[in-house]
């Protein structure tokens, strides 16, 4: 890269290759949240943190923290941050390159000599992945109270979720009271996780939004018969009624994603009973999983679906049970300020960027509950991501670093006169 | 039912009732091969059998069988069979029926001081079902030598197959060189385990061919990508490509079972990866199964699906492996003579016949491939079988055990002539 840029990518890269270093041998790239390898992780960010002249801590949700402190007491504090676990064979970029960027910025402002007004801080989040535990953003949601106090029982390999927060040093008793208000504004860098950007050649996506992810479970019951004797027409197959239902759910969710705002439904879970050679099948489970960034394709669809399942057992000659929604998250959109102030950084450094929404969940939504938040991609290999394959470009995560850069000195003017 | 039967159906029912007794507690009606149960179940019959009149010895597939001897000696045999052995949970009169028919034809002869001139023989065939061992029709295939030698190496629960044999009186030793010469004719009585004659209001179905069995096996491979980043047109969804063809493969059976000879193919075993709720599926692997009563009909289909899934496999962006055939069974007709015999002694006794196939196996087709062979299905409620459901009345079954007691007396003359 030929950019002259005030990050430095080589330090990015060194950080990023010692933590790949960090994992669980013959299984590329796993580091799971409260294994010890995990911890070995941290050890490496605090000590780095801590290289770049931030004070240290872990708060009672179990996030490392790295604080540099600003000029003006109580204007707030600038976050950037995202997470260092993995899922299992899969996460050399996923949620790292975030922390590194973030870590980069610090080192770069101290580089060049920049007070920030506001306190800026460094967050790698505890546990942004389905743990052991079986939940997901455990250190963005329990930062600003929001994780629901029932998951601290939660056992796991003899001990609950509480137990396993208190042995990475955070407080799970305190949990519930815990509330950042001072967060002036907050920024993420993930890897897309998608193929859009190097599809179109693009250096950054801008966050508009967290799509909203509504999972559907639908039960098709038919009847088991012999399938030597029972003849073709005299058949309640419910395989062959939950083919339909596939196809046809493909197709809602691909005319959906034709209009503006991300859309996607993909049944991902899907098994059979019984589930032998000779016997027709009698039962299909399925569960959807759908993405929505405008709510109202949501809800549009899961109408369609209500009606649509109704028309298909009736003409498939089997039952089934109206559709559950067994989770339903709302789209979460970005600050709108905060997306201007990443265009104004992305034209500063010269990358070529577009808005487009997250298909998959971040710390971002979270954090964006209670205060300005936003957060930008940048591209990876193929949209590959959990998976050993997982690629990006160190130039293209300097160039995203670049831009938080941007970003935080231009924030730490803009929030300033926003408040004033 | 106030027809004047040559059989007595209260024997009948004494007998079916007697065994649907001797089942697991709980799991009506369980009694597998080579189980402590089945033992028991064997000693009912046998002293049924004896107190018949009829010699009783364990054959050396370990086949129980009762003889009564003809006036003329070297004429051969006129065979008549089922089994005893059940699946789990199901098999109330799976089996049995054709077992407690055939004796009640030797009692019937009996009480009528019917001499015949040809030996009878009524036999308990061994582990019709699929045992513990994985296989089905041991009896019937080792009886006439035609059971695989390798299968009595195969072991479940600390035994081998030719231990179990064994212990049920059978000589595994000398297997492979049974063969039966003297086997005249042989008729078996079964439940249909289809809808067709209870749709059709008929008493029995005279089966003219036991169709061909043929399992393919058919792999679908597409891309795991995240369900929530991934845009809908930039998928390869295994799932999707394998309900389409889940779907083709019912459209494509039912076309064939409109034509003459039953036709059936059922995706019966059907498995996604990673089955993981966020992940769009990489892998779809998909067992069918093809019954068909005319060869041709199952190559044609055969056909179809070799060149179909190359289209489809283009259409869905997946890869398609060949369809594999992992297992090929071809048809095995009814003796054409034994069909004319038993649609006459449906005639004599007044029970509204048809001919059909036999969508399932039975130990009639290994029987069929050495004598001349046939069977008669009797009703079953709504098609049920392998099933606590399962169920047939006892007035049916005794029409059927009529209709072969008047097809003994015919093929005692008309085996005779033929051989005159």
């Amino acid at each position: 890269m030929s950019r002259n840029l005030p990050v430095n990518p080589d330090r990015i890269a060194e950080d990023i290759d010692a933590l790949a270093g960090i994992t669980e041998p013959g299984h590329p790239w796993t580091r799971r949240a409260f294994s010890p390898l995990f911890l070995e992780g941290r050890a490496y960010i605090e000590a780095r943190m801590r290289a770049a002249g931030l004070e240290t801590r872990i708060d009672a949700a179990g996030n490392l923290i790295g604080k540099r402190r600003g000029a003006i007491d109580g204007l707030g504090t600038i976050m950037l941050g995202s997470h260092s676990d993995t899922v299992p064979d899969g996460g050399r970029f996923d949620g790292i390159a975030g922390v590194v960027a973030a870590l980069e910025v610090a080192r770069a402002l101290s580089d060049r000599g920049i007070a920030l007004d506001h306190d800026l801080e460094i967050v790698d989040f505890l546990a942004e992945e389905v743990s052991i535990f079986g939940v997901s953003c455990i250190g963005s949601r329990g930062m600003t109270g929001q994780m629901p106090e029932a998951w601290l029982s939660r056992v796991t390999d003899g001990r609950d979720l509480a137990e396993a927060i208190a042995e990475v040093g955070g407080r799970p008793g305190v949990l519930q009271q815990q509330s950042r208000p001072d967060i002036a504004g907050f920024l993420e860098l993930h890897i897309e996780q998608g193929p859009v950007l190097e599809n179109e050649k693009k250096d950054i996506g801008i966050v508009t939004a967290i799509a909203g992810i509504t999972r559907i479970e639908i039960i098709v019951e038919g009847r088991a018969d012999h399938a030597g004797t029972t003849p073709m027409d005299s058949r309640s197959d419910a395989l062959v009624a939950a083919a339909q239902l596939v196809l046809d759910i493909r197709n809602a969710a691909a005319a959906h994603a034709k209009t503006p705002g991300h859309f996607a439904a993909t049944v991902g879970e899907f098994r059979i009973e019984p589930n032998a050679a000779n016997v027709v099948p009698s039962k299909v489970v399925l569960l959807i999983d759908g993405r929505a960034e405008v709510r109202n394709d949501m809800e549009a669809f899961c109408e369609w679906l209500d009606e649509h399942v109704i028309k298909l057992a009736i003409a498939y000659g089997v039952s089934i049970k109206s559709p559950m929604r067994v989770s339903d998250n709302r789209p979460t959109p970005s600050d709108p300020g905060l997306l201007k102030t990443l265009e104004r950084a992305c034209e500063t450094v010269g990358a070529k960027h577009r808005r487009m929404a997250s298909g998959a969940g971040h710390d971002m939504a979270w954090i964006a509950k209670v205060a300005p938040a936003a957060m930008i991609f940048v591209p990876c290999r193929e949209g590959r991501s959990h998976s050993a394959d997982e690629w990006a470009d160190n130039d293209d995560i300097a160039l995203g670093a670049a831009v938080l850069f941007e970003a935080v000195i231009d924030m730490d003017k803009s929030l300033k006169q926003e408040n004033a």
